[in-house]
């Protein structure tokens, strides 16, 4: 039986992870962290939990607590966990960070795009990017663990397999050009998190209003996307990505388009996905087309596609629910890589419908 | 390990039983029936359960599949399950039925309603009515249970504390004046069911619209209500039912309104309703007011309430998902009570956030 | 030609403000006043106006700009008019208010619910009440009038009419028993207000959920209601009013119910609605049931009914846009009379579909 | 006083002509044709027209009528009004039709895309495309006006601008790079129009979902937006489009990517938009980024775009309403045109909000 604790455990992601992890069964609670709850119950901060999950949140300062816990999730802020992360892992936690902290493995990547300095560059450098489709091994034996954000796991996971046959040249990798990759990803408004109440957030102005933002390669996301893209292509590649808001609570769908090298053809293509898949439990190309609902609630990513023979274009469409594959449910696939158990263990839940 | 079957098995209530009884860990799913959908995998009925459950539709026609089922879910329209639960009965299955054909043990009130007359009158007689809150000893030995409408379960909890303590006198049942019960129920769009599409539940039509329909005493689940509180309150009562659609997938909320016969304050209320429902694993009574959301996808019912003095007047509000405690994961409630599982196999989830 | 200001122009009621008298042929906007915006064109604070709209908010404090003004509208907090208004009548404007502070003819009532003292008594009792199905002619003179809340208008006009021949007896007012008025509305999340950002508006914690609140008497649209139906009743009556958020950004559904004290039948009561309402053109009573949608961005009140003939008790049921005839287009309904223009003059629209 | 028809005006295209022609200055609206509603009055099949607009639905066939109008309206399926314009035109009637029948210079496309063969080739061939700000003069003079489809219109407008300066060489067009065009949109459920009910549209299935469909150059507006770029180009080119399914009524967004073919910063672009729209009263090119809710039951189009210097890559997003700028409202605008009217007459609106 695992013991774990959860600190930032009235957000989003904390939650989630109460949701599943309360079910796991070879996990125990230890500790559910939250400054703004302490001292309450957790329906407290998550009515949908009373009667059924038996927790107080605890305060933030109680090291101890969490020193005694074989894994520690991480649900904080940007900049936090670079913070806490050195003092868990001495005490010898095994830490999963759901921020962005831990993601980049060139700390000037961080630096340059979250306002650094990193204050823990090398527990960084040796943290392990978690996508365990694309890095189970490191995943297994990594003190740390930078679990991706929920664009990008979407976005990763759509566009991989163009490149499982290694770069083809520099700068042109896989099936596809490099230069010509773009991702069009629409989300659903809880990816922007419970704790932020801007104008945008509130119901009468989301609702029944599609918007794109951060537009042109500004969004933080797009260097993890690039890191990882990279590192199958060869080559550094630069890609453009588009985030945008779509009124609907959960989910992220992401169109992503690249130029062919060759005439490779949609059958081929489905092919080589179901192939470069083959045994991932949670990845499922579908000969249809993905809907974010297809995914919600679970631990899927849902990938189809299709090749537009007039402009030797590949289109892949991905789905996965943010706080799902995209965050929670996904950082408890980690621990149970860390942990040796079976990968699916907790995560079994299919998606709910309608 | 029971084995079970869900005939109907690519509506809604049916797609969410299989949801939930795939990691049920004492059931396997025997049988998955459906018409539309026999010989596809279930995933083609439900593209979120791609990957992650493993069954194939059979059509309708498998009797001999059935008869070696414990435990028969019968999703089907009103007017079906009477005419097939004697056979299954006969074969030694138990069933549970999701329809109205099973929940009326007077069937004049059935054939009133439901323009009978009923094919099974002997069969309906012995059946229990499906709500192990009020009929827990019935329903652990019956061959057929009913399994209550979704409007009803969320009215019925509602109210049913109030006649606690039996009728006060003919016609005035318990804390309130039975006359003068009023229920105004707001239920999500599934409540429709998935096969019939006509215009009201068109996305355009029902997004941003809340309308009334089916008012003034002709909803068909009056009776329900009608029949379970008659019997605490000890006579027979009439109240007025209104259901409401509002623009949202899942989700009920049934606001009660009745005169109080004598000055209990809302704190005195409470207590009697934490009372009743003590040891319910499934019933929450809150200080607060209980929201939908706050039920989505799990078991839960949540009943809170507020005490007009200047008008003498009780409100009750309960919130249930239709789906769960108002359909599938009551029906699993019901066979873990016949089975003489514990209550909360298989349904120990929290609701999802957000 | 009359010149308008609008004092609170960047909230919804503002905005909606803006969006109609800018097309209205018989009105200048003068000013539009905002401090959050001041400065800058509207199309800022709405960005739906950009090319439509060309005005720019003005400070808070133009004080002569207003005086110049034929008539001011107030869309400010609650506490903010009674203390402006004084100043405009005095400089020979007429004000028409959107807040609760001219709505009550006995302060007393207003400082109860609204924690005066109030700092106008006298403007506040002189003041007229802002539904011209009920006070036409008060307001067609009146110096202030108190535009009703959003609640209020969709309940005053639904039970109106069982009191058109007066009281039958002290306390049994009309066709109904006026003890035993039971008020359940809907409300779309608009009815929040713009600047209010609270967790519960948030669209991810809004979205899919139904929820009461201030249940059991103590919502503040309560007194008002009751003010109005006391009125036509003819003796001081109390209400069961309780209010709900459903996931839509506008509309309000009131469902009322009440006990009959005589035989009536509902094509009587449809023949009496529709008399009582004869020539009104923003109420239209309708033999079907009303939908929230079927009045979005319009003037107009849709009134239905029933009767249950088991409990004696009749349900009417109105829908109304919450920003429309609930707030906006009503306050220029209002105006139209007090300048004795046609009274649908600038609001002639239907209403949106879909 | 001009005359019009509608045809087929039970639909969302045919409602939203009447709502806006029912208060357009300059307009009788003589016939409202509906088979569904022959002889029934226009607010059973809207019922938000109750009081406010005084038509009756006539049966499709009454030539003699539609012959009298100045202008007819055709909002029917696709094949119809190639059979029914030749007979209008001859009577003298001008055509403005909302189906894609006429959006075809070469009949051969319309052929390849929707089963020909054309049943009107040399009225085809004649028609002018109706998008006023680039057809505006064809427009003026047409005697049948092809009215664009939603995606086009938003696709269309957002790139537009890029090839002002018109062909810099075969295949390479204007600023961009004209074989790297990927048009990624988003689409309210009101596009897929209000008589097919399709499991996809039901609002518990669409709800909460995000989804792709027709993708890879298979959905029937990638011809208009390429015989239109195509145009300007000055060469034929074929673009990549996706049509997504977003969980709103209303509303399209239009992403829009190219490869710069030179160092034009985002500033210099701005300012080409600016310059290629100006005079255009329905065109708003903002600093900001569109939402779909800014144009929410407007005319109008507004756009946006950023420039990715790190991949050289443009990006524009479109935003409109699809029954607005991207039909009934457009269409109205090229009456206006055609007429000789003022071409905002009618359509002077705003935006709602929210």
């Amino acid at each position: 039986m695992l013991t774990i604790a959860i600190v930032g455990a009235a957000g989003y992601g904390g939650g989630e992870l109460i949701r599943l992890l309360a079910r796991h069964p070879d996990v125990t609670i230890g500790a559910a962290v939250s400054s703004t709850y302490a001292g309450r119950p957790v329906w407290e901060g998550f009515p949908g939990m009373a009667g059924r999950v038996d927790l107080t949140y605890e305060p933030t300062a109680a090291p101890d607590r969490l020193a005694e816990c074989d894994f520690v999730f991480l649900a904080r802020d940007n900049g936090a966990a670079m913070r806490q992360a050195p003092d868990l892992v001495a005490a010898g936690c095994r830490v999963i960070d759901l921020s962005a902290d831990f993601r980049f493995r060139d700390t000037a990547v961080y630096d340059a795009w979250y306002k650094g300095p990193h204050a823990s560059p090398d527990l960084s450098a040796a943290a392990a990017y978690g996508l365990p489709e694309l890095h189970r091994e490191a995943i297994r034996t990594a003190a740390v663990v930078g679990n991706p954000g929920c664009y990008t796991t979407a976005s990763i996971l759509a566009l991989a397999p163009l490149f499982a046959e290694g770069p083809a040249a520099p700068g042109v990798g896989g099936l596809v050009d490099s230069r010509t990759i773009v991702v069009d990803a629409k989300s659903g408004i809880s990816g922007g998190g419970r704790a932020k109440y801007c104008q945008e957030f509130h119901f009468a102005e989301a609702n029944e209003s599609a918007t794109a933002y951060k537009i042109a390669g500004t969004h933080r996301h797009t260097p993890e996307i690039e890191q990882e893209i990279s590192r199958l292509a060869g080559a550094p590649l630069a890609i453009t990505f588009t985030p945008h808001l779509v009124p609907m609570t959960r989910g992220i769908l992401a169109t992503c388009y690249a130029q062919l090298t060759s005439d490779v053809g949609r059958d081929d293509l489905l092919a080589r996905y179901r192939s470069f898949y083959a045994g991932e439990p949670f990845v499922w190309v579908t000969d249809g087309l993905p809907s974010t609902k297809h995914t919600a609630l679970s631990n899927m990513c849902h990938i189809g596609l299709g090749v537009d023979s007039r402009t030797g274009r590949v289109t892949v469409v991905s789905a996965l629910d943010n706080l799902g594959k995209g965050q929670a449910s996904q950082a408890i696939q980690n621990m149970n890589v860390m942990a040796g158990l079976p990968e699916t263990k907790g995560l079994e839940t299919c998606s709910m419908w309608p």
